[in-house]
């Protein structure tokens, strides 16, 4: 490229590609004052053209995203379009084309990653995807680079604005899951159709592509073992409460160092986390991910996990290291990646906060003990209320010591079995290292 | 260098340089897997050669850091030693030789950074510096390179572990300043002389640094107006925990806006900060910096800011960085720093509280509200107790809207010069933002 401009080609123009266009228009001179380079929009590519859309010169329009991505004069290509075959296959021809690509595809890198990442690695550039992981927030950086040489075992973070938001209208308002919700959906913070997001299945794939670059193995979506917040209660919410906790949807990836050699193990899914650790305090649409490493300790780092402008943000700081990148004839590199050994998430071992509902009569708490006991299963903390006096039912809330998980799971099944048993209603996992064993 | 090892000299042998020794020893191979470099550490210059030292091959330890510098085998050094002159030569001599230097001396950088700074870009290699503004946290890199971009207009942090566990132990247990500074020493937490701790002076060091880069200025650790935490007593954390704020020592640098144009200011001082705001929660020595860009939003950045391990951490990550860029025959740069034009602080415009002792009296309060009136200051909010009622002494404790802070100082005068107004034992500003205008 000429070695003072750089020209961008946008795949997409939806709410980030615009605040992107628009970034780039505002900041261009502080870029050009800090590093020498001209950044210039050069063409974007959209799906509808005559759309209007206020503050895009119109000239650089096309509905073409593959002559943008082989154009000779585009040094740069950003990809905000979303979905994943498309994107994919215009990812790979801009790699190929050696021009430096950023991406905020979640869903593209957390089945393709390793596929891109190779990709670029054999032609020599540039594949960044600060945006596709939390949106404003400084993360992927810092792990490929600060903590390249850090031993991580942890990275366990809020990564979905939608969920973190319910959940923070849950526990702040009282207010039942459907009911947050839908004030989540009119507000704007939740889309009318939130499967991805209360499902889990957004944070997984952030996860997915966390553990990949803090543990350098080859990890997507399908390896993520997941479970939503749809299953939240009032019931779940309250306990944590009384007990000092704050119920959160966690994305959690652990290196595990077993008989059997090293093992990671990613997952989703709702986690008490004690009132006084700093996740506990990530409210509303906020995200925030905590890394622990062998000799840094404990990091977080916290910010807008979506949005427009933050999204933006981070992808201009992705562009302009790529165009620097590219006029040294440089380029980032995540490094060979290594398969992942799975643990069996079976083989996890977390305390877990379990709820019943059972008829309220003497003795019920010694069966209950007993089927505990039988699987290996200890009672960390318990307490007991009479949920209906009519109907002679009475309430349980126990916290167990951490227990693998097929043990739980064979424990709950055998609760279920108890002729006083009426229903499990609760079975929250605990934040892990907060139980003692 | 030959392009697969980097052979490094390192002055200082403290608690940074034995963890730093020791972390390249456990992780040199993660290293060379993930960059191809071998790390070798070639020489340890200390000021005793014959203090015991354990995991240091004693052959490598030299009492001459001028003949590290110079030796044409060394590649990368890394200055752990502290001081200032000493350390500013020796940089100065190795940046000249072409070598890229890792430092961990903020009192050397908030001093000289500027001289530094452009001593590297002329010799075209890197001075990094992520270990000397908040231990093992990544900051100083996604300031310089993810937010390269983004117009920041607020950095303010906790960037003192000492003030920070001392200040929480008041808030958690109670005590007074003596105690919980005289706690903090007997832990290790607080020096025997916690003059630059306590007195600010440390944090200021810290905030010249960041200041420097997030605004792309010169600033030194004069150009920081700075207040210790010496005067804070149990009365401001009682207050503090009474209306929804923790005291914390922050650390801020802001940039204004001016009709006389753009404008920095940097100061350190006991401020009052809402329980919900995530600085709130940052406990014990814990560190966090908080900043918050036009584009981006609101970003923190939470960990270790001080220790061995952390420390040596981020000096491994920079140190990695540099050798790669040697490697590359490239470099980071800050970019041209700009002179500062700082904002005069009695310009700063800031929400107050006021703690006073007065006669308990009829008709006071209405001559301490004219008072603040006559100032063009007013009264946000107030609470009124009877501290002795023998003696007949009353305590009003007021928070007054933003107001310049040359007004206030001429308010605080005049309250002090009113009849009825026995002394004013609390002068605390609140976090800006918070108490609207």
């Amino acid at each position: 490229m000429d070695s003072s401009v750089a020209r961008i080609g946008v795949l997409g123009c939806g709410t980030v590609g615009t605040a992107f266009v628009g970034l780039v228009a505002r900041q261009a001179a502080t870029v050009r004052a800090r590093t020498g380079l001209a950044l210039e929009i050069a063409a974007v590519a959209v799906r509808e053209l005559d759309r209007d859309r206020p503050g895009i010169d119109p000239s650089l329009l096309t509905d073409d995203p593959a002559a943008v991505v082989a154009d000779p004069a585009i040094d740069v290509v950003v990809e905000v379009m979303g979905g994943i075959d498309d994107a994919r296959g215009l990812v790979l021809a801009a790699l190929a084309a050696g021009k430096p690509v950023v991406t905020a595809n979640k869903a593209l890198l957390a089945v393709s990653g390793a596929e891109l990442f190779a990709a670029a690695e054999s032609a020599g550039v540039d594949l960044l995807f600060e945006p596709a992981v939390a949106g404003g927030i400084p993360l992927v950086r810092p792990l490929r680079e600060s903590l390249l040489a850090e031993p991580i075992d942890l990275v366990v973070g809020i990564v979905n604005g939608t969920t973190n938001y319910i959940l923070t209208q849950m526990t702040e308002s009282g207010a039942g899951y459907a009911d947050a919700l839908a004030e989540a959906q009119s507000l704007g913070f939740a889309e009318a159709d939130p499967t991805a997001d209360v499902g889990g299945h957004d944070a997984a794939a952030k996860i997915a592509i966390l553990a990949s670059i803090a543990f350098g193995v080859v990890l997507t979506s399908d390896d993520v073992d997941v479970e939503g917040i749809t299953a939240v209660t009032a019931r779940d919410i309250a306990f944590a409460d009384r007990h000092g906790f704050v119920l959160k949807l966690l994305a959690m990836a652990e290196r595990h160092e077993t008989s059997d050699g090293v093992r990671q193990s990613v997952r989703v899914h709702p986690t008490l986390v004690p009132v006084d650790h700093p996740l506990a305090a990530v409210r509303g649409s906020f995200n925030a991910v905590f890394v622990h490493g062998d000799a840094v300790g404990d990091l977080m780092f916290y910010g807008p996990g979506a949005g427009g402008a933050p999204t933006a943000s981070a992808v201009l700081g992705d562009v302009v290291d790529a165009a620097v990148n590219l006029r040294r004839g440089t380029h980032a590199s995540v490094g060979a990646l290594a398969d992942a050994r799975l643990l069996d998430p079976a083989e996890l071992i977390d305390a877990w906060y379990i709820g019943l509902e059972v008829d309220d009569r003497p003795g019920v708490l010694a069966v209950i003990a007993a089927a505990l006991g039988e699987h290996g299963v200890s009672i960390a903390s318990m307490d007991q209320d009479v949920a209906d006096p009519d109907a002679r039912v009475a309430r349980i809330d126990l916290v167990i010591h951490p227990a693998r998980t097929a043990d739980v799971r064979a424990t709950l099944d055998a609760l279920r079995a108890l002729e006083p048993v009426r229903s499990i209603d609760a079975t929250v996992r605990v934040l892990p290292g907060v139980v003692g064993t």
